[in-house]
């Protein structure tokens, strides 16, 4: 059976229903991926998520290199045991959290504490305790082998958008002669654990129409069990991200599953990647917000589909979050109660709240899904927004 | 049915196993009651408790009068249908909280801010805003009535350890005429959302012979349905919590349930209290332990029977807390995952903590019990030292 089943193409858009096969479980697609960072899904436990029931999490090979460290994971056997979670896990190669968390600037006191970038890798310092540490292509994905998810991502830079061109062009050849190192190294070792593990490349090129089109061509060229489309507007800047998957999906194989990496700031976003063709995503946004009382609706109440529990409007609301939602915290607490909670400073509220944006994630997606494979995705989405 | 049923006196110690019949459901004692302040087990909600099942909660009139207020509560149809937790709940009246968070000392530029006690009640400010509340037994009785929990309590003034005795025998003295203001307010609405709601008395006089004899002497003379021992001590001077409850035990009838307020810093402090007759506690040390990293356990690994799961000791140990525990987070996660949970600042590792500690109290508790029913609770709390 081959990774990656394409099911059905939706024949008004370009939306698609598929399946990853993984030693872990089947991966219906369009799939939305919790982000459990640092091996855990901020405010929730691992029983809390088989009753969500994602069929894949993320983790980031960044932060479990810096802590617990890949090779005490190694130890138990890899993640899926360390943090108790049998289902799928994908890894993100932490290349993106190089640039964004390491320490950047110089700082008093602290001289040459950049992050330096040569042809061989990066050296970077920790976010957490400014130690020294770096990165090459081969020890990125050895890394993620001892941790051991399910599919895991090539190393790369991802430039600024405000980058000029000749920069961005000199990062992404590097990116792409990386993504070369990255598969020779992958195929040495592609069971660690004894299972199967699939690497993903992932296209660059920030906005520029050109280099965009070079590197889809260059990285599709490449031996990867799927496509990732990166960069810093993909999620945070819609019509660019829109643009960008119109300039690269010709060149991905259908065969090939595609992860637009960092989208679902907003839910809406989700669906207009999916009908541009995605098929995984992730991004921290559903539960951050959460964690700031955010809360996603899908009646038309609020024009951006969320709610800010924390308003003194739901101070007597004994209504549910969603008055459809078959989550947990819908299930059994009001809006006035969720509202107390926040505002006397309870923890639980955190979770209560994940709990609710997650299951609205991943059941948007279920009914993506569903619309897809029935040709009625057009209607989906006009309904929806 | 009487509200208490004493089912079994241990022929060997004090300790006794009883019943407590409320409309909420049947409260087997002894019995320790996890607190939830502000109608929030922190970091748990409501689903967690059910799986945990404790058979009683706490919550407390000065917080809930605070916020969200005893009218929002009354109006939903009390607190139970507020929080959905359908078992019993105790609320504390507020009287200690009203002297221990009110605004208490003159600040800068907030002049005459102080807790003024006259013989008809207190004037407070509060702890979130400032704002100028006032509690009376009738209103504080009131206001318990309108939160609706199955067991009240008295409003009395919990006096510090180190007033003088002239202050203290005043104090005791006004809180025996508050005493029988709060019983014949009470009396004029038992059963103020269609239940009965069970009104404790609470013995007062610190750590003053004559004073604590005196008050047990007043207090279980009035129409009480259980007997509490308040005072700065109580829990957390253990000697002379246990020779307090030798001077008032033999005033307190058999037939009345006997609660020691804020008994449980230490597990062992319950046995002893249990031994002594108690049988009910409350206290925030577990749960606030947890949130700090210390979690207990019922072997002689640590003299003080917990763990501090953030010591670096217990980074590569794959093993759970408790060999023998069957809670949710023994269950599913180690030692080395909790630490790794805690070291990076994960939210989760606080409710997974939490969750751990009250299923110690709530089963070391079910044990007890079991060893007073067969006349063997000398042997029990002998092989738990």
């Amino acid at each position: 059976m081959s990774f990656f089943e394409l099911i059905h193409e939706d024949k008004n858009t370009g939306a698609r229903a598929g399946i990853m096969h993984t030693e872990h479980g089947d991966i219906p697609t369009p799939a939305f991926m919790p982000v459990g960072t640092q091996a855990s899904v901020k405010t929730l436990d691992q029983t809390d998520l088989l009753v969500l029931d994602p069929k894949i999490i993320l983790a980031n090979n960044y932060h479990l290199h810096l802590r617990p460290g890949e090779d005490l994971i190694d130890g138990v056997g890899g993640l899926h045991k360390f943090m108790n979670w049998d289902r799928p896990i994908l890894t993100d190669s932490g290349g993106f959290q190089v640039f964004s968390l390491g320490i950047q600037k110089e700082q008093k006191g602290q001289q040459g504490k950049l992050v330096k970038i040569d042809e061989d890798g990066v050296k970077f310092r920790s976010h957490i305790d400014g130690s020294e540490h770096r990165f090459t292509p081969e020890s990125a994905i050895e890394c993620q082998h001892k941790i051991g998810a399910d599919i895991i991502m090539a190393f790369d830079e991802c430039t600024p958008d405000n980058a000029d061109y000749i920069y961005t062009k000199a990062a992404m050849e590097r990116t792409h002669r990386w993504a070369e190192r990255c598969v020779s190294e992958h195929q040495k070792n592609i069971s660690y654990h004894g299972y199967r593990q699939f690497l993903f490349g992932i296209i660059q090129g920030a906005n520029h129409e050109e280099l965009r089109q070079e590197s889809a061509k260059f990285i599709t060229g490449l031996d990867f069990d799927g496509i990732a489309i990166g960069g810093e507007s993909i999620g945070y800047n819609m019509e660019a991200t829109e643009n960008i998957l119109r300039l690269v999906m010709p060149f991905i194989s259908k065969n090939k599953p595609r992860y637009t990496m960092g989208v679902g700031l907003d839910p809406a976003d989700l669906l207009k990647v999916v009908a541009g063709g995605a098929d995984m995503f992730d991004c921290v946004a559903p539960t951050r917000l959460a964690r700031h009382g955010m809360v996603f609706v899908n009646t038309k109440e609020d024009p951006k589909r969320r709610l800010n529990i924390k308003n003194s409007a739901f101070a007597k609301d004994f209504s549910s979050i969603s008055a459809d939602c078959t989550c947990l915290t819908c299930q059994n607490y009001s809006r006035a109660y969720l509202h107390h909670l926040f505002n006397a400073g309870e923890l639980s509220a955190l979770r209560l709240a994940t709990i609710h944006n997650i299951h609205f994630m991943l059941e948007l997606m279920r009914q993506a899904r569903a619309a897809i494979l029935e040709d009625r995705y057009a209607e989906f989405i006009n309904n929806w927004q």
